[in-house]
Formats: C-alpha cells, sequence, structure tokens
C-alpha cells in the first residue's frame, strides 16, 4: 500500500529567509512561492530529484501549522507524505489497525489539488503522516 | 549542490513495535534492523521506491539520539539526509554561507559506510541536516 515519499514538509517562520538559506548555502533548486489561503499556508517546493521539500509557512488566521511554530518556533520538520494509489482502501486498512485519521475520516483535496488524509501523530510514534492519492 | 533526498530519518523509543505499525497499518516493505553499536543506534529501512525512511533506536550508553527521545518520547522525524557529490566542497560553501558543521567540521564515515557530515539545526530552521557523499 505504501507508496513513494512525495514530500516532507517543514514548518518555518519566514519563507523568504528559509528559501534563501536552502538556496544559498544547500545549493537547492527553488521552486515560487504559492499563496493558498485556503489551506492557511504559503508553500515553496524545492525538487531534489526524487522527491520534494515542502517549504511552509502560515498564511492567515488559524493556519493549520501555527500551533506546530508556536511550539517549535524556530520551525521544523512537520509532516511526511506517502503517495498511495486508492486513498479509501488505504484508510478503511488503517482504520482497521486502529490507527486514528484527522477530522470527519474522509478525504479532503489538499494544497496539490488531490485527494489527502492525514493520521494522528500518536499512533506513528510522533510523525504526522500524510497521504496522498496519485 | 543538493542532490537527492537520501533518507528521513525517524526516531522511535521501540523499533519492533514502530516497524510493525509501519508494515501493518501502512503496509510497508520493511528490511531488517542493523545493530550499528559503533553508531549508538539499531537502523531498519523502509524502502518508498524513491528513497528511504530509516527507523532509528537507540542502542548502549550515549545514543546520539537518546536526546532527542528524552525532549520527544514518542519518537518524532529526527534528521533528513540530503546526497552530495563532494562533501568537502559541500561543506566549504556552507561554512562560507555561515551554517555550523556539527562536530571537528570534519566527515566521518556515517551509519551507511559513506563520509556524512550534520549541520546544526538552529542554521535550517529546526531541521537537522545530513550531507552523505555518495
Amino acid at each position: 500500500m505504501l507508496g513513494r515519499l512525495n514530500h516532507v514538509a517543514i514548518a518555518v517562520p519566514d519563507l523568504a529567509a528559509a528559501s534563501a538559506v536552502y538556496r544559498d548555502a544547500l545549493g537547492a533548486t527553488l521552486g515560487e512561492p504559492q499563496a493558498l489561503p485556503e489551506h492557511g499556508v504559503t508553500v515553496l517546493f524545492i525538487d531534489t530529484g526524487n522527491t520534494k521539500i515542502e517549504l511552509l509557512e502560515p498564511l492567515g488566521e488559524g493556519s493549520p501549522i501555527a500551533a506546530f511554530l508556536e511550539k517549535n518556533p524556530a520551525g521544523g520538520m512537520h509532516h511526511i507524505c506517502y503517495e498511495v494509489d486508492d486513498i479509501i482502501a488505504a484508510r478503511d486498512r488503517l482504520k482497521a489497525s486502529g490507527a486514528r485519521v484527522l477530522g470527519d475520516g474522509n478525504p479532503r483535496i489538499g494544497a496539490h489539488g488531490k485527494p489527502v488524509l492525514f493520521l494522528h501523530p500518536k499512533d506513528f510514534f510522533g510523525t504526522l503522516v500524510e497521504l496522498e492519492q496519485v
């Protein structure tokens, strides 16, 4: 069931500053920042060839990463996203195993326009897991 | 300079329990656990096709992930490893940009038998970054 690692999301307090460090210190090739007000974040992708880093900055009130940045003001790794072929089958297998799906348990359309689910970090040893149907 | 994402390392307090969840709930294909006493960890790789997840459990006294697990007893994403072609050139560029290399600043042989460096998480927005020469 577990497919490719689609991206690792890193929450940062200042996207311009963080992306400049990735570009200048690490030599990363940056995408363009994209404001996604309906998701409460501005995102910027770094393509590593085999997968992506998603830098996330809060946008607007009630951003889903605001609480994380309150706990981790410097930023940090926020979640990891795996691809699945069939998100409903994946959800049902996860629920049968006892894992908790966040929200109402139904996929919603994520920041990339595809159906996504988030799984409770307490069920995955402190890691917030996103599943994306590709 | 920044190459492929080689792996994401997730520290867990109990490797057997964590790997069982990855296998049973997420359908991941697990590698074999490898005890690396000289690195103070037992590791288990999950191949996602495009990259790897490295589950890490402390091994012995003074494990390099012990402090992380004291702060995050349930576990969590510990570091992210990028590949570079030339680790000395990468280090020199990083130092010129003001980033701090952990330890004595020289590459050491990492858990995969290749030269590695770790970069200070304060210089990368709360993310511990490993570079591995491939």
